[in-house]
């Protein structure tokens, strides 16, 4: 399958890595792939800088918004939350359109520092949103639940045993990546509804948030144990 | 230990039967007690009728708000989230101070139907507004989130294998509330922090009612997997 994953930061690169090992044929999109591969300095997180990481990934080309977008069959949304909208529209409603566009990205908002706030919240969602602007994709909220290492490798954090929700308006589209999601290890594929229920998915990231203080990492999970 | 469970609804009588189960001297808070014990209708779950459920635990006393929060050592705030801060009024701040106050509500709107808001949400929570409210008092936040019948029987849910979460400021009232959540059968209690964390606690409620809708029970809960 043809994946296009948007964004660079620490998300981006693990999920378009994750799809790449598994034999899919993925791009990264960003903005302006020139600078992105002319970055040296360490990642967002800590982690090795673009360059390094592209280097040890050159079978993943690194391309604009629009010709990932154009490029996909599947589009993953791993931009950051509060620049998604932006992030899409420079992709192209038009490269968009009649295509899954899985959105693993979260609202949050440290400007204020931490913990940060989500906007939207409570009466609305990213995920809704981005459904919103752009009515020809079929939408669907994942991942967006856990940190990516737990996202492209959820067997080694307590074997697996744990939970990730799909939200979003389409069952076919909800079928794909639920196989997406069972091939890069995850057992317990959970589905809330439609697109709405991302609300739901999107505002446990305040307690995650917490946990990850708490424990002091987040190789954790969540499980609806039943 | 006097432990006072203010709210008649069907959480508070759930949490004080299990209380007097485990040997406590349990008294429950209403605005107008003879009102409660006249109640015959079903529960607004569909649980029996208030007078019904007291018939079989005549041991528990039906008091005044003001009554029970005196009498306890410990009071549990299970009224309706959007009325505590009312109720814990007329509970009186004189008899709340330097006791632990366990806060299991949550703050749900539902005036616009469901799914309902949260309110306060994001940059407040109902766990910090009655903290502000009755500085003397120790608030901790547990409990709510999960069903009633899971707070006082974890038991009965996968084993027992699932969390609880507590938020506090007070590290002596949290170990107090651990303990008694632990006589409750609850094996993973994790303290998020202070009472800020109860955000995060709250905000889960949204997925939470979401779960429940994709699951068809209320009889799950979530498990911290790590």
């Amino acid at each position: 399958m043809k994946i296009a994953v948007l964004g660079t930061g620490s998300v981006g690169p693990a999920v378009a890595a994750a799809f790449s090992g598994l034999g899919h044929d993925v791009v990264i999109g960003t903005r302006d792939p020139q600078a992105t591969l002319a970055r040296t300095g360490p990642g967002a997180t800590g982690g090795p800088a673009f360059s390094q990481w592209h280097a040890s990934h050159p079978q993943i080309g690194v391309v604009t918004l629009a010709e990932a977008a154009a490029a996909g069959d599947v589009v993953v949304n791993a931009t950051n939350g509060t620049a998604s909208l932006e992030a899409l529209a420079a992709a192209g409603a038009e490269n968009l359109a009649g295509k899954i566009v899985i959105d693993i990205a979260n609202p949050l908002d440290f400007s204020k520092g931490f913990p940060p706030a989500l906007n939207p919240v409570n009466d609305d969602s990213l995920g809704e949103q981005i459904q919103r602007a752009f009515p020809e994709a079929k939408v669907v909220k994942t991942l967006n639940t856990m940190t990516n290492s737990v996202m492209v490798d959820p067997m080694h954090v307590a074997g697996g045993d744990h939970t990730v929700f799909v939200s979003g308006n389409d069952a076919g589209a909800k079928g794909e990546v639920t196989q997406l999601l069972k091939a890069l290890g995850h057992t317990d594929v959970l589905d809330l509804g439609d697109i709405t229920t991302a609300r739901g998915a999107e505002m446990i990231l305040p307690l995650w948030l917490r946990i990850w203080g708490a424990l002091g990492t987040g190789e954790f999970n969540f499980k609806v144990a039943r």
